[in-house]
């Protein structure tokens, strides 16, 4: 359990010590203290402090492909192993060639049928056991370490901060649920129950004694976009008081958090830091980050400034 | 904050009280008692103690319909004021005869038409006030109170009581989730985020600066029968330790939950109490239980016999 911020601040205590001092981490700061504060306009009562995060580029990086993509990719090969008829259908051959033009030529719709082929058929339980073996040994390929390091400290310790202010904090991502699930408990410190994100169709099977959910290659429900808010009102059934993103994938959630009465904060986490991290926004295949961007000062959300604002984007900076 | 079972025991107080002494009562005890105690082989850690519930039959009544069908009946006679067109027409016809043969041959078809009709055009929070303003206001035909009053009482206990022991309780039901959302708080202390439903299609539209979801009238989730595991996967992502339902359409989740290893609990409540409640299972058209009812003794699935097991069934009678 972490004290609430003013609680750190008074023990001389920093509950954001990744976040360099300025106007971005003083305007967190501020809307928390004015959260919890009894008496104060912006105060919130518990039940209300619903906080959401997109996954992919606001918790951790999504570069140089989003990293469930790579862990499709790293499937399709083990397929293409068991069934080499794969390798020349398309876009299975595209995806399997390895040429980053072949790979951002496939569109949607190419995306869609490789995480289809690659996720289904298996249980739920088995293809939760496959994520988990793949973050133990695949490695990113321009930092060479495992996927689930390069996730941002800055926002790590907001989750904590948030939390210990009596936040609930959510993902609401266009990433898999049940991909997401298999680590958000450990990394972020959300349950699988706080997870709500795009799903394929899972069947209800009894074989014999044992009950098992099947993966179906279908989509069931895209959580992206305008399908942010859908979302947010079919799993968590309240509307948040906090949201942060960084694509334009994000800018429905952002706007049903804030455009609302009382105290509302939107956070987005702008790509500026090409050493550390990566510099993208407009012009990217991956998060484009345009609409949204265009529409932040208008609603006061807060565009946070990777290469200013953050004094160490990945946990193993602080540790070197 | 409840205390736990044990605790109260020890201090003289019976956290069950609606329940008459004996086998049944007795295996809840037991249950929730291995469940809470390190070292003992039916322990399981907080995280994971996660308690399902049906609502309609489980939580509580629905005869002579389904509650939420009464609600939709009575938008049905508004609407049709408003477009008097309606009572010619198929199924409305029908359904505004208010014979109730007419209304029992709707079928899940017609069902599903009037619901979507009477649901549908609405906000999400329009349609949540409009629920509310009819709880408020409706009576049901038999006992001349809200329906509202007409939830368990011993159910009411086994969910405080679960929830002093860690478990968190969630309702998994046919039912619509915004339909349920909007008294699951207030009525059984299970917030909006723990309630899992049926559900129709919403879009996300912005009305200039005012963000809103309205319902459409397309069917999303079916959450009933093999859609109940489905529904828990999704929402939940973790399988239950207890699950409680009433009819066929919980079968599949009773046995997700309690065809696994380690201590798990299935619960049916069987209506047997004409005088105090209503007495249905195998012939009933709402529900009907018949094929759960046989395997319970097979998986050993505690059937709660409302008549016998139970000392109060609503909590009105407690106050006469
Ligand atoms: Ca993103
Ligand atoms: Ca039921």
């Amino acid at each position: 359990v972490v004290a609430p911020p003013a609680e750190l601040l008074a023990q001389g205590i920093d509950p954001l010590p990744s976040w360099n001092e300025g106007p971005a981490k003083q305007s967190i700061r501020a809307f928390i203290e004015g959260v919890v504060q009894e008496g104060s306009p912006n105060f919130i009562p518990v039940d209300e402090r619903i906080a959401v995060f997109d996954n992919d580029g606001t918790l951790w990086s999504e570069q140089p492909v989003y990293f469930q993509f790579a862990f499709a990719l790293d499937r399709l090969q083990d397929l293409a192993k068991a069934n080499p008829a794969l390798a020349g259908q398309e876009p299975y051959k595209s995806a399997l060639s390895g040429d980053p033009k072949a790979l951002a030529a496939l569109g949607e719709k190419g995306l869609l049928q490789i995480i289809g082929l690659t996720h289904a058929g298996l249980t739920v339980a088995e293809f939760n056991a496959e994520v988990g073996d793949w973050l133990k040994t695949a490695r990113h390929p321009r930092f060479d370490r495992p996927y689930t390091d390069l996730v941002f400290q800055p926002m790590l310790e907001l989750l904590a901060t948030l939390r210990a202010s009596g936040f609930k904090t959510y993902i609401v991502s266009g990433g898999g649920v049940e991909f997401m699930s298999a680590f958000t408990e450990a990394v972020y410190g959300i349950p699988p129950e706080q997870v709500v994100g795009s799903s394929g169709k899972t069947e209800f099977v009894l074989d014999g004694d044992t009950p098992v959910l099947r993966k179906l290659p279908e989509v069931e429900f895209i959580d992206d976009g305008p399908g942010k808010p859908v979302g947010i009102n079919r799993f968590i059934g309240r509307r948040p008081v906090f949201a942060a993103g960084n694509s334009d994938g994000d800018q429905q959630m952002l706007q049903w958090t804030t455009m609302n009465n009382g105290a509302r904060f939107g956070l987005i986490v702008h790509h500026t830091d090409a050493v550390r991290e990566w510099a993208y926004d407009r012009d990217s295949k991956v998060g484009r980050l345009d609409k949204a961007l265009d529409e932040a000062s208008r609603r006061g959300w807060l565009v946070v400034d990777m290469k200013n604002d953050w004094k160490v984007v990945y946990p193993f900076e602080k540790k070197q």
